[in-house]
């Protein structure tokens, strides 16, 4: 239930509907706009019985219902884009942001060579993972708390600042220290426990579509993160399993402007981890900012050769100049430029 | 296997090799190249044990072994991208081409006023189905000869090639007569009579993927009519059959970049199929092209809430026009144009 | 819509019902029952306007709507098991069917071998292909005439009667000539036009699930073929395409209470091509009888080594013996025997 | 690397080995069987270079390599069936084990009558979930300790031992207090973090597939468990994503097989979370122990049309008799009995 307040209403009768909405049981969301303020209810089953009670209050404009699954991240809810702010980033508004950096942080070297490069080229966020979940047990798990001092020291060089992936509650205080973002991976997005964590903390969240969750699966994972307080979130797609076999994922650039359509987040999309190969990273890197993304998120190495994991889907600095260049023309095809 | 011969090898000695090739039992596909003629071999199962007898012959440059499963279709055996040409419309070279129409024809007004529309907003073929296989057996399927008439007489008056769907042997020769190039639709991707039928045919084809192929799959299928001997087949994906339910089918844009690296043949997108809604349908299109596709093919109705079928996904002139000019700027940001 | 007559309506009141249907423009289909006869209405879109019409006949007891997209294949139409019988067997009542043969008819001594051994151990009907569908135009793609000779010969020899692929309309005559039973494949089975051709035979119709179709688009597969008049439709889960990769294709044995629950028609499981290899065909010969299959369709070679195609898959006679032995006392587990 | 010690090794000699493993900086892991002991080797990337140095030790008989990414699992190296027992029940060994019980602890009363009821037809553990991953934030999420107070209430009325979902690290301390057996659900079958936490657990684990891993993810998920020292691990297949509509999901019954071939672990089937309707649990339930299962988790309430979640799905207690009863029989048919 939204509850949108007349265009002159006074703050006090926006609290005396909160106050109203509290004593019923539900919550309140209060959402000023430019000329009037709306009110989100959550915390009912079902719909809302005494909706009489709040209709009746002073200043109170029309109660619309929202009929969605998902209510906080929905377009119903919240009409307007939101733009969620990394450092000095702005991430959901006209300017097109691109995430780069190495899949993992494997050395001190590696890494600031990798900000520095990406940096001039025009990324705006570091990404690099410090803690890797991986298929098997064997595999690199990260450098942990080393890797996420590296990327520390990563962002002070670059000046860009660092997304990295967050596993469990655990780390999650470490990692809340030295990152400015905090990345939910794909593996982890119906981590309920874990998702509720990282909508406690004060750091915005990039949310990594499961490899098998539908857009409304993504959508109530989002609902999670916001539903606990932090309405920084940003969503991305990295490609879903299917019967095809010619590359990693099918990454599903429709979601795209349905996500647009259906939700106010910021929506970026993972070129590399679908494809699986660097050929194909580039024009699928075009392609979703020709479908309407906010941004990309993309690996890049210095010598993929050596990787540690994934090298083969990895840019050479090289590459993600070509990249930039042509993402940047595509962008401004759409009246949009790269941040 | 192919067999590339010298920079200065005569038209006799290539004859003299394509002898020897058939005298062995196989086929021999001379290509003449800028500088040098290519031989490919089919026909054979395995490896070419007598090759020698080949490579001992004047003129022969070099012999190459062809590892992937399609020969014809194959980038390994014909390196430069293959234009095809429909009427006075190429596709596959620099230039995109956009092919629109209604889903099915439904009456003379609708389609000539359809076709007069696009061709005037720089679509370059015109589509619309004349037979149409559908999943129920109560569902309209098509106006049949009548369509095909009527689809002739929008050419004239439109000026554009026609593109319509053959769905099997016993109509083949009256689409053939009627159309410019004949479409094979999804569910008769793996139709292998059909297939072999237009590889006989004159007619260019254009090979829609079926929503459960794999890229392998749709090339192994194009492969069936270069071996009758149609080199004229222009693929196109139109979404895969998925878990996700957000929309009809998951656009696998994906597939363009790496069908391009696998093979010669022009591919094209149609964003309408996938979407089952026209607020999908720009944006897909944008990122078709982004994605390096050769070109679209898109539904028009001039009244989607009374079409006989897929009026959903159907784009009305208007926003037509709006698609055009954005796929126009995305284009030029690849430095291609709209034909 | 469906006209259930009162238990005593004479067969004139049918005819009068019938004709009226007839003069409405649509299809009537009297099925005769034990105590009442009921009149399946199809060729409307969309409800009948003049129901009432039909209502006020003699003899007319009740009038029941079809709510599913299928209307002659359903439960709601049809509420009795059909039996469909091939020869002198029954398929589709209390005992279970086995048809057993090689892939594909390779020779005369291997064909009659395995149709001899087949018998002996208890299958009842003898499969061969003739005519294979193959993804590859390089592939070998069966005997053809000379394969339908040597499956009746195989007949001739084992008692068994013979079922084995039809692929097109051109071949349809001849296979008519030579089968006991006419096989749809998967990838067939979205072909419209072949559907109708063997709608409009007199032979029975064992029809495969694509594996890219729903259960729904399934019985709209077997609607084509009642719809024109043939009855007797055998289906058969062969396998879905998933992004599973330990198998061929993930066999969907939930599918087989499905279509029992929607569908009069009987239904069978091949466990060999869904599992790629001998060793899964065994355990999943089991599970289909005991989701409730009426039958099996299993691949015996006599040397799968050498066979030409999907050798892997294939059972040598004495695990085929082992399956009968297993597949029996499941059977008797659900007080059904072994035809 | 599996190190095969000779028939009349001494447990010196064993231990002299796995010292030598230890130098080397890897995890030994002695398996003492019938006739032999086995020593596997974890730890290692890659082959182990220094493999002549334990091949030369005294005692050893064989070095193995494993093939496989997982290892503790794989049956390469641990080749009899693995028996885990959960109080007094021995799962994986000829005495097939069915677990019943309400999807959700709703009621001390609903929790202590399903578990009565469903203990006196056969079943030998009570299911039930006091914590609950939901896809909604605001659907019921459990009743935590309160319910796991209530099912140890009910173990104690009913004598059947219960397992029940762990979602996160934080409350794995208080159910492993409660519960006899650990859940880790399908969403959290990549939540390595929790993986490993149940790894350290005293408590025998019952993984839960995800809907979309491979039967190799699976493995490598169980790997994940037996690598931190806990070797109890019971794998559940309960259906997979596919485009399929006519299901919840499709129940990957060919998996049972491939796993038992693959791996020692033992395997049981949900049939209820993937049916979505209890038409379907049933028949399944069936096939499920044909396909070669160990056991069935099966969801039973008394009153699904008030059942908080899924209660279409679940089966009122008279249907669960007469599914024991039709298992008990399909059981037989394999020379299996129901514990």
């Amino acid at each position: 239930m939204l509850v949108v307040m007349e265009a002159g209403a006074t703050p006090e009768q926006v609290e005396r509907v909160c106050a109203e909405i509290r004593a019923m049981g539900y919550a309140p969301h209060a959402m000023p706009g430019p000329t009037r303020t709306a009110i989100g209810i959550t915390g009912n089953r079902g719909p809302i019985e005494q909706a009489a009670r709040i209709e009746r209050l002073a200043g109170v404009g029309q109660l619309i219902r929202i009929t969605s699954p998902y209510k906080l991240v929905s377009r119903e809810f919240h009409e307007a884009d939101t733009i969620v702010t990394i450092g000095d980033v702005a991430l959901g508004g006209n300017a097109v942001v691109v995430i780069a950096g190495p899949c993992t942080v494997e050395s001190r070297e590696q890494t600031l060579g990798v900000a520095e490069h990406v940096a001039a080229a025009g990324a705006k966020l570091l990404r690099g993972g410090a803690y890797k979940p991986r298929t098997s047990p064997y595999s690199f798990h990260g450098l942990a708390e080393e890797g996420l001092r590296i990327l520390a020291e990563a962002r002070e060089h670059s000046g860009l600042p660092v997304v990295t992936e967050v596993i469990d509650s655990e780390s999650l205080p470490l990692v809340e220290e030295y990152a400015d973002m905090l990345q939910i991976g794909a593996r982890n997005m119906q981590n309920y426990s874990l998702l509720r964590a990282v909508g406690r903390s004060r750091r915005p969240v990039l949310l990594k579509r499961s490899f098998a969750a539908t857009v409304k699966d993504l959508l109530l994972a989002a609902e999670y993160i916001l539903n606990e307080g932090n309405p920084n979130v940003v969503l991305c797609e990295r490609g879903i399993r299917t019967f095809d076999d010619s590359a990693r994922f099918t990454l599903d650039l429709g979601a795209v402007p349905i996500i647009k359509q259906l939700s106010h987040l910021p929506v970026i999309v993972d070129p590399s981890h679908a494809s699986g190969r660097w050929q194909q990273v580039v024009p699928m890197a075009r392609a979703a900012i020709a479908a309407g993304a906010d941004g990309l998120i993309v690996e890049v190495h210095n010598d993929p050769a050596f990787a540690v994991c994934d090298g083969e889907q990895a840019l050479v600095p090289e590459r993600f100049n070509a990249m930039m260049a042509e993402v940047r023309r595509v962008a401004a095809a759409l009246d949009r430029d790269l941040a």
